[in-house]
């Protein structure tokens, strides 16, 4: 009897992150569907990224869904008219990049993908450790969406519950980008950046870029000793 | 010291049942916010519908938001190439009218409306008494989502949880009509059919006319003894 690999719903940002869950959920031998969402934001420039990658990974299915934020005035990241600030490291308040309910939308739209193709996993490629400070980034946060997906879903897909996976959830950036390295994921073709336009990709500066950067330096570093 | 109205966001579909939440909250003094989706339903008159029943109660801001599902192919709602079936008393299966993840995505949407305008309480009209057989109608569910709620906005509304109304969870169709009219709702406005059209907006035989309808004949029923 052939074993039908398992298909997997990964979250697809085009940035570093969920870059690495793409090559994680390749790596063993997942059916994967990627989904990206163009949700108003100023870097949209990180969906060309996103394209490049799922191509580049020859993945089965790319959906790109639009949403319109019932609310788009309230946070930097799809509000042009406020700054995306430099980052401040040390500070413990919601920054003004987070979009209220994002992650929760994309989670809805992903188990709305999940059971209509009868994905057994979804991916998503948050972090606790190196993040930019959002609620919606935590572990308790994801196991409480999964029990909205088994409760939403109790039949499961071939009778086992949707898993969200959260697999860099305590990862530091450095330990994300060694796991992508052993994976062979090629960075240089993602997006980090708040402030990303296609002149010019990364601005050094902003939160994700910083968080970024350092976790570069800190994984050569602990390559060089 | 003046009390400030409590912010509630409705989802407001058109129908009997998101019609009573609306007077519900609108009764009780809220300051009410009203959502409503277009996901490519086949009886998106129900929208016109909604946008009467919103302008009739004076709802201060009605916001009416598009979702692509990732994959319309899969119920008789989103895909016209599938019949909406007649209704079929006492079968247990999820009926093809199903659309994976929609309250989800609700939620999700209406969650995000709620924190952007600070709004401490979201009010869905499910009930999981006299409905279709959808497994995201049930007080469970409601309850997982409110945990997510309650995780994604750790500091709350003016430091407490959003809450997740379900005022109709529990009731019977005909309950929920004896509710409505001791709030004076013309039930005229409202469109429930899975197949209405601007020229008939009750075909008088889905899962969702069929409920309607014994729903006032219970009603009717029980004022006349």
């Amino acid at each position: 009897m052939t074993k039908h690999p398992t298909r997997t719903v990964v979250l697809c940002s085009g940035g570093l992150d969920s870059t690495t869950c793409l090559a994680l959920a390749k790596d063993r031998g997942d059916e994967v569907f990627a989904l990206s969402f163009d949700y108003g934001q100023r870097h949209r420039v990180e969906l060309d990224a996103a394209q490049r990658i799922v191509k580049h990974f020859n993945i089965r299915q790319h959906c790109i869904t639009s949403i319109t934020l019932p609310n788009p005035k309230t946070n930097a990241l799809t509000d042009c008219n406020l700054e995306v600030p430099a980052h401040q490291p040390n500070t413990e308040a919601i920054p003004i990049t987070y979009v209220p309910g994002r992650n929760t939308l994309f989670l809805a739209y992903a188990l709305s993908f999940a059971e209509s193709i009868q994905a057994q996993r979804i991916m998503i490629g948050c972090s606790h450790v190196d993040y930019s400070g959002y609620p919606d980034c935590r572990p308790d946060y994801i196991q409480a969406f999964e029990q909205v997906a088994r409760l939403a879903v109790p039949e499961g897909i071939q009778g086992q519950p949707i898993h969200i996976e959260a697999p860099l959830m305590h990862l530091s950036k450095s330990d994300t980008i060694a796991l992508g390295h052993s994976l062979g994921v090629d960075y240089s073709m993602t997006i980090s950046c708040y402030r990303a336009t296609s002149q010019n990709p990364a601005c050094g500066t902003c939160d994700s870029c910083q968080l970024r950067l350092k976790g570069f330096e800190a994984f050569y570093s602990a390559q060089s000793n």
